[in-house]
């Protein structure tokens, strides 16, 4: 049962187009709060899109998904998950980042969650573009590889960009695998689609043992079927879950640098995370969206609604390990 | 078969983007008009947005529904139904509301459609936010309670609001089930869905006997079954149907003030309307398009083309009763 | 004295959002309304872009226009006038376009027009682009070439278009000239800027005798100045005004096919009307609204701000002639 | 396989917002280029929309599509068809339209694509709205009448609009037919749907021979088994698509001059062409695109993206024909 | 010389697109907290809009004036005051509206700065709509009536509305002379313009004393001349400065629920603040930011620019009072 | 006089919005082309922002000038300067950017500016953001220290950011000064407003010799007087002109990274420019437009008609050193 300080602020109190937007109206906590130590999950941004190399925008996600974010209520209405009545959960403030130099920021991120891992907190992410999710994983992995699930468009499994470059928002979970980071027989892509430059990332993936299921498989089998599938290859051991918003289709989340057509709707893109449910999740994210492309938030309104779904998950998981 | 007088104006005409625009292009007529005993059904808006607790706008929505509404053409291209071929259709304006203040504007929409009840005129309306729908019951509703059929992802069932307020745009079936102008046994609500503070509303809806149809049991069992069951519960006597736009995904709809995602797409926005074809309907809405958050007028298009249905359904449930 | 009749709906009585937008919440008729012998002065609209050679739109405008002119109020409050007491003025509708056929809408609209001066009505016009002003001033000058005031960036007195073609929203002021319709000695263009593909049109104009005024004259000698040599120059004879909304400097006014920078801001808009007053004015018109280009509506807001502008010079020009 | 010149721009030499746009950044030729005999595929623009009676802008289209064009990669990851290394691709520019000529620019397409018709090449065309696919068609069936698939919400078969004007884009399948340009009996529509003002058109079509397939059939039967009977429908003759955006729901093709709620998804609007694969194409189209009307570009990524499956089938088809 | 602990955070530390957004970066504390004792200017937000008798939308300015922000750095480049280095600031949250009780709102808002001025506390607001104003002067003229300078585009001196309504947001200044908050021989407004419905609210203002300077009056004698003479009006005693944004140009401001064309621009926006250095300010608000209505946040970068000017006069006018 | 190829394309042969979008629809040529030793003027894109510290978008800038670029026609209406039958102009393409490597994209741009010089080619550049300008200045300043004049809101002239990064867009003439690219004594900035974090750029500049003029001291002298100003500063010898389009007022150019209000207008805008008439300018560049930031182009519209008059003034300057 969670403290009674780690609960949002009550739209009867205070109306929910009111007051400085935190994460879910939770308490936001610094670094040398207190308090931090009762935190089990934490809601951090990750403001940078320096990995980006199309259309840029990624670093002001945080920002618009806080402001959407105090719509969001308490209940999960169809899991029935009460997550802030299950665990402590805070708004931990955003991961400064340096916007002209990739290495440095890499390395801020990792320190960043790194205290988190040594504080047993576990990380629901605001990206930032997909690159955010290497120096996450680099904290998280320390005991080991995790598995992975990672809902997409795009593989992200190239090895470089123009003449070598390592690390973009393209080549992240090539890296995650061949740092040890991702245990590639326990990685699952679920909703891979859009033209290609060639078959270098998908033929890579797979010879490394990635299981990387298209669209096509994901409309045809159903998400059931599929969802049962990736359960079975994450296993029981800890895992986690990065989600590209450009997973779902362009039409409902424009808001993003390299959207691809024929996706998931907005249903679909809820389903798929509630079939997590009991899996040993150690965190989450939820990257690219991109506020200029969508000033009007609607992409951003999806992404908090998924990150709530994502945060159901994961309360239940820290739940189960107590 | 319909007055000569009561016809759109033509696009051989008068091209569908020029003129002033009235709903469907039907001819205006206000109270004091000979031919208002003419008139059998009456398309009326109600631009008031006094019960919203999040973000207003909705008090814009007529205005939009009526330019978009120049593009709809005469006849329902699945069900065969011409519908200003079938009754004598007006636009019957707006009703004046009071934009500062709620009890007014409750007795002005009452008096206005008490008015069109004792003209023997079925009221089809554009909200406005769902606060409109209780004072145009309490005028329908005259002669008993009614069935009830929403479409709505909300069920605005709660008590009250921010210290015992009772009319919201989150309250007004439950005031409307304890005015006695609707009967909960005949009373279904379809499309629940979205985060929730509590389970209050459901658990108050459901002792009452409320039939709440979520999303996923919408979409595990489709529109067939659903609608099927929705036609036994409101059975033969007389029902009024109210269309919350919010029922529909928001990224069809996003000119709307409490969106949740997950929702129906347009097609089967469409399609729950066909399936009340012979029902004895005495009036319908569609509420809560607001227009600032659509500038566009996509939302509006799409409420204006479930307007048509809806007036395709009520134009038969008059000509059924003649 | 206007007549009760012809009076704007009252905000007191229905907010000014709320009801079915004509002209400034006038009264609208028909031709074959008892009261069109009573009306004095005739907001039209001509919602035609077929002479538009770059960004079309302008067929949207007097929709837009209609719905934004409901926050327009009853006085003018520099000069005190209150057009709707001074004059009957009324909503006469659009004229119907045909949007395939350029002959055929010019001659449409010179026969409404034609009808409105047999009438004795005298015209305010929202356009349609510019080349709409042609068949109003065939209309309007069947007793002789009249004065024209001509505020816009663009000369629109080139010869032909693509290989001959002789009836665009660049030519109609050539046309004007060479049919008679407008005396060149009596002819002033104000505020001319941007680009020139060359000088063709400025020899010509100047060679019939058209004072053409850029808009750096306009600024170095200032309003004031530049205007009371406007006046001289019609004198008080019966004169025309058309005012293309793209003589407004295009960030106050985007919502057009073919903006110029650097010109006159809104309240420099508004100033150069005032000085209209006491002229002879027998009908005006303001022209290249194009909603879809500002889907917002501020290029509309200004649009008919500075058309009731053009209504008090015209109802103080009205009453004069009496 | 290809020519080593007619290659896109690689995004690992020039990212892919960089650079002057052309379709699929191809080379761009003139029609005096040594290297027009070696193009196989030509894509083109008919920047025009004359034909239109509601809202204007589909001239806007080309542009806007070659801007999106550049995030299309090399490969279609589902058919496995690379088609710049199966056909020489290039872009050859735009039609010169006369925008306030209708007759002149039927002419000036017509020429135009005779031109590519002599010289062998297959055009895939970027409208403008749906007028345009008739001069294409003058120019393709040279030889005899064409076979027709037409993936669109509206049947564009009336016979004349506005007082017997027959060039509209509500009538260019009625003129096709009537001058012996597509064989009714192999010409198939798919997607019918929206309001109607009669059943004239459907009547008309239906007696000529013409399979018309409204959306509800599309869904209650399935893709699959659809595109099974339009494949059965033209054979192996020659035939020709065109593909009016206005075929997908508005959702997700709000850019466009006619929207009709209730279409197929982006993914959906994706399998359809792909059920085209061995088909005896001899051109394509995608139509209707209006960038006024959705100014981020959503709707013409998706258009470009669909135009991408068009060049892939009729890649395959120039290939078979070898 | 202000306390380490309230300064901003630096945009070398936290870029500025990253964290939580109070205002200006300032820290946020609640009533509680311990610091509150050091603060001597509070920026407040009142979100509320139920005063608005037009377009509504004023309830979500302080949310969109927090975001911009911060983009604010330290210092005024003109005056070169630094106000975090003058005097305590902080941001004190906003105050919880009732969105559908007008009356109680009133009373929210007026207990919330009753508080502040018992702690000494020096409010900087961020409205609302104009109607907000009022409960705030009844907490700070507990002492006696104030001066009042006033930027807007309107009086808001009218008495009622619709059938007597007493409190909307254009009723605000006659309710705060007739309750003795306001000297009216010490009030001041600039600015006014726009359509009249009459000149009821001029006469009575005129009547008691206030000092009406329509826009024509400021721009033909010039900034620096008119505000020699506000300065002489409201003289050494307390006063108080309400800024509406409908003060500025609509070009410069179109996210506010009333524009009038015509105004400032932004340059004049902020140069009519820094007349106000050296007065006996006792707090100051800028209200009426409506982001419905712009929601890429322009107006929202200039009302919080204003709002920084605002700022270093009110440090000025505390610094010297110590 | 001007070689027949290097002309526009003529509107008269294909409309305005028709066509591949080069710079002003001039020819397009790669650094290979014979025509290359023919060009004395070159239109260049850097679509790049790594040195984006805030808001990202400039990477887009070149894509979205190029587009609205189709609409200039050929000549200057008051300096009568047709520029394309003064000079060769060309467009040149885009430098292809690094988007992950600030230290190699500038390599590239040097690069590439490099090569232009030695084929005497003048520069005209559309970035990017204003880090673009070091690389070009370190190609253009080969021969020694060139003048400068800089229009801007910014200084730029930071040491560095984020703990030590020299190379970002707040700092390139702090780096240009340092190299020896431009004497501080013939470098003068104009236009910088906007709150400041400390005094330590200007400081720095002025201890340089640099002359830097606010936006203050250009409104209370006015543009004729600080442009003569100007001119004596960089006096006869080879001058570089770069134009941050954020010197504008963010009313006028929404679309930028970092505006701050209380600029010069689009009039203003242009006649700075103009005021350079007669120096010996080797170079211009337009800065910082950010499509993201406004999709509908109106500020690449201001920005490509800046160009514009550079691209007049650059021509003269070519054509006086013949």
């Amino acid at each position: 049962m969670a403290n009674a300080f780690f609960q949002p602020v009550s739209a009867m109190e205070l109306a929910r187009f009111a007051g400085v937007p935190t994460f879910m109206r939770l308490p936001a906590l610094t670094a040398d709060d207190d308090r931090m130590d009762l935190v089990e999950l934490g809601l951090v941004g990750i403001p940078w899109d320096g990995g980006t190399t199309n259309r840029p925008g990624a670093r002001h996600g945080p920002r618009q998904l806080r402001d959407q974010s105090t719509m969001i209520r308490a209940m999960n209405p169809v899991t029935g998950v009460a997550p802030f009545e299950l665990v402590n959960c805070a708004d931990l403030g955003d991961v400064p980042p340096n916007p002209v130099d990739i290495e440095d920021t890499l390395d801020r991120v990792t320190r960043f969650y790194t205290d988190l891992m040594l504080r047993g907190i576990v990380p629901l992410t605001a990206g930032g573009d997909h690159l955010t999710t290497l120096p996450v994983l680099r904290a998280l992995a320390s005991d080991g590889p995790l598995g992975l699930i990672q809902f997409d468009s795009h593989t992200d499994l190239f090895d470089s960009y123009f003449g070598g470059h390592k690390y973009t928002h393209g080549t992240p979970f090539r890296r995650a695998v061949e740092e040890g980071l991702v245990d590639p027989e326990r990685f699952v892509q679920v909703g891979i689609r859009g033209t290609a430059y060639n078959t270098e990332d998908i033929e890579w993936g797979e010879a490394q043992g990635i299981r990387i299921i298209r669209i096509e498989e994901l409309f045809d089998r159903g998400i059931d079927d599929v969802m049962a599938e990736v359960r079975s290859i994450v296993g029981d051991a800890p895992c986690y879950c990065t989600y590209d918003i450009d997973f779902v289709d362009p039409t409902h989340a424009p808001g993003t640098g390299t959207p691809e057509i024929g996706g998931p709707n907005s249903f679909q893109a809820q389903q798929v995370i509630r079939k997590l449910e009991g899996l040993n999740l150690v965190g989450a994210d939820l990257v690219e969206v991109s506020p200029p492309f969508d000033p009007a938030g609607g992409t951003a309104w999806l992404g908090i609604s998924l990150m709530f779904e994502l945060l159901c998950v994961l309360a239940q998981a820290i739940d189960a390990r107590r």
